[in-house]
C-alpha cells in the first residue's frame, strides 16, 4: 500500500515537521533534566548529566513518543522509556569515545566525558546511565500494565546487549582496517550498532501504547528501513557535502579506507537505495492514516539531506 | 527476638551448610552456563562467559535463592534473578580491573578480562553482561506476577546505579590516598560498593517469592548486617591471616595506607562489632523458624573465618 499523491500534498501542507520536532525535543529535555537528581556523590551525577544534557536532536526519544501515539497511546505512557533510550544512547557514546575504543576528544563541540572527568569516572558514568535507564523505565512508567513494561524492557535489553548494540560495536572494532569487509558485514554492523536501538525506540513506544503484533512488526520494519537509509545518507554526505554543511571534516571515511555504501554501490545507486528504503518505510505506516504523518515526515527528513 | 541455645544446637546438628552451599552452587553454575549462548559475534559471548564462568562461591545468587525460599517461593522463581545478580557482580569486577580503574592483571588466578580480550572488548563485555542481566530477569522469570518482576528490577537498578554500586565505586576512587577518610565514609563506601548488591540479592529473592513489606525490611537489614560484618572480617584477616590462609598477600591494606575498620577501632573491637552484626542479622530471621536456618548458617559462616 502506498500513499496517494493527494494525501502526500495534504500532509505536507498541514504538517509542520520542524515545529513538531522542536516541541517534542523541548518536552524530552525537560523530562531528562528532571530524571537525574544531583546528590552525593555529586561527581557521578555531574558526569552522567554532562553527557546526557549535551544537546542533540533527541531523535530516539521522539521516535518512541511518536510510535506510542501512533498506536493510540499517550506521550506520558512513553516518556520514561523515551528518556531511558536517550540515557542508553548517551552511555554508548561515552564508552565509544574512550581511549580504548575510538579515542575521541570532542563530541558536539565539547570535550568528551573522559576528557572532563577522567577515564575511570567516564566508564562508571556509562555504567550508571545504562543501569539507571532500566530502573527508570521500570519505576517511572505509569498507567501501563506491568506485562507491557516488562516486554519493553526485554526488547530494550535485546537491542543493547551482545545481540544488538554491543555486538555491533564488537564487529565494527574487528572490521577496522580490514579491506575485505563485505557489504553484508557493513549492513550487519549498522543494523546492530545503530539500527537495533532505533528499532527499540519504536518497539518500546508501540508496546507501551498497546500495539498489535502486526502493527509492531510494521513499525520495526519502518525503523530498520529508516536506520539503514540514515546510514547510507551519512556515507553519501561524507563524500558530497562541504565541511560547513556537514559540521565536521568531510572525506573522513575515504581517508580511513572505511567501507561505505557508495564504495560498494557508487553514489547514484546509493541515493536510489536510500529513496527506496524511505518510500517503503512510509508505505508501511499508511494503514495508520493521519496518525502516521509525523513518522512519515521524519522518514522524509532523513533523505531530504541529500537532495 | 534471639534464638535459644537449644535451637542453635538443633540447627547445627541437622543442617550441613557446606553441602547446602555446594549443591546450590552447582545449580547456579548450570543455570549460568545455559544463560549465555555462543553465537556470532563469538568474541563478545566468549569474553562475557570467560569472566562469568571463572568460578567463585556464587554467594550472591545463593542469597537470592535462599531468600525466595525463606518467604515461601521456589528456587525456579528466583533463578533468573540469581543469574542476573551474578552477571552484574561479574560486570563490576571486569570494569574494576580495567587499567583506568584498579589495573589488575589477575583475578582468581586467571588473567583479567582485558588482559585476554583487550580493554575495548572488556568494556563491552561488562556493558553486555549488565544489559543482559536486566533482559534476563525480565524475559526468563516465570510463574511470578509481572508487577513483582518489575519491583525486583527497580530494586536491582537502584542497587547498581549511581545510588548504589557505581556511586560506591566513585567515592572509593575519590578516597584513595586520602589520609583523612572517616569511618563514616568507609562505611558509606562499603554499603554502596558491595553492600547494595548483597541487599539486592535478598530483596530480589524475597520480592519474587512474595515477601510482605516487613519480611522484606528484615531481610534487607540482615543483608546490610552480614555485608558490613563481611567487610570487617576481611579487614581483620588482612592483618591476622597468613598468606596461605588468605590465598593472597596479607598486609596489603596497611601497605597501601588504606582506611580499614581495625585501623579505626583496633582488632578486638572490630571482632566484637562483626559478632554483634552477625548475631543481630540472625535474630532478624528468627520469626521464620526452621526456614531461616540456611541464611542464619550463612551469617555464621562469615565470622567463623576469624575465630
Amino acid at each position: 500500500m502506498t500513499s496517494s499523491p493527494q494525501q502526500d500534498i495534504q500532509n505536507s501542507v498541514t504538517f509542520d515537521l520542524s515545529a513538531y520536532l522542536s516541541e517534542r525535543q523541548k518536552a524530552v529535555e525537560v523530562a531528562l533534566d528532571q530524571a537525574i537528581a544531583n546528590r552525593y556523590p555529586e561527581t557521578i551525577y555531574n558526569a552522567m548529566r554532562y553527557s546526557l544534557m549535551a544537546g542533540g536532536k533527541r531523535l530516539r526519544p521522539i521516535l518512541c513518543l511518536s510510535s506510542c501515539e501512533l498506536v493510540g497511546g499517550t506521550e506520558a505512557m512513553a516518556m520514561p522509556a523515551a528518556c531511558a533510550l536517550e540515557m542508553i544512547h548517551t552511555m554508548s557514546l561515552i564508552h565509544d569515545d574512550l581511549p580504548a575504543m575510538d579515542n575521541d576528544d570532542f563530541r558536539r563541540g565539547k570535550p568528551t566525558n573522559h576528557k572532563v572527568y577522567g577515564e575511570d569516572i567516564a566508564i562508571l558514568a556509562g555504567d550508571g546511565l545504562l543501569t539507571y535507564a532500566f530502573e527508570f523505565i521500570a519505576a517511572r512508567t505509569q498507567d501501563v500494565p506491568a506485562d507491557r513494561i516488562l516486554q519493553a524492557i526485554v526488547h530494550l535489553g535485546k537491542a543493547v546487549g551482545p545481540g544488538g548494540l554491543v555486538g555491533g560495536q564488537v564487529v565494527d572494532l574487528e572490521s577496522e582496517g580490514n579491506p575485505d569487509v563485505t557489504v553484508e558485514t557493513l549492513t550487519w554492523i549498522h543494523r546492530h550498532k545503530t539500527g537495533a536501538l532505533l528499532e527499540a525506540c519504536v518497539a518500546c513506544g508501540a508496546i507501551l501504547g498497546g500495539a498489535s503484533k502486526s502493527d509492531l512488526a510494521n513499525l520495526l520494519q519502518y525503523a530498520q528501513d529508516i536506520g539503514l537509509a540514515f546510514q547510507i545518507v551519512d556515507d553519501i554526505l561524507d563524500i558530497t557535502a562541504s565541511p560547513e554543511e556537514l559540521g565536521k571534516t568531510a572525506g573522513k571515511d575515504a581517508q580511513a579506507q572505511k567501507a561505505t555504501y557508495p564504495s560498494f554501490w557508487g553514489l547514484d545507486a546509493s541515493r536510489q537505495e536510500a529513496d527506496r528504503l524511505i518510500s517503503h518505510a512510509k508505505s508501511l505506516l499508511d494503514p495508520f492514516g493521519e496518525r502516521a504523518v509525523p513518522l512519515q515526515a521524519i522518514a522524509d527528513y532523513i533523505t531530504a539531506r541529500t537532495h
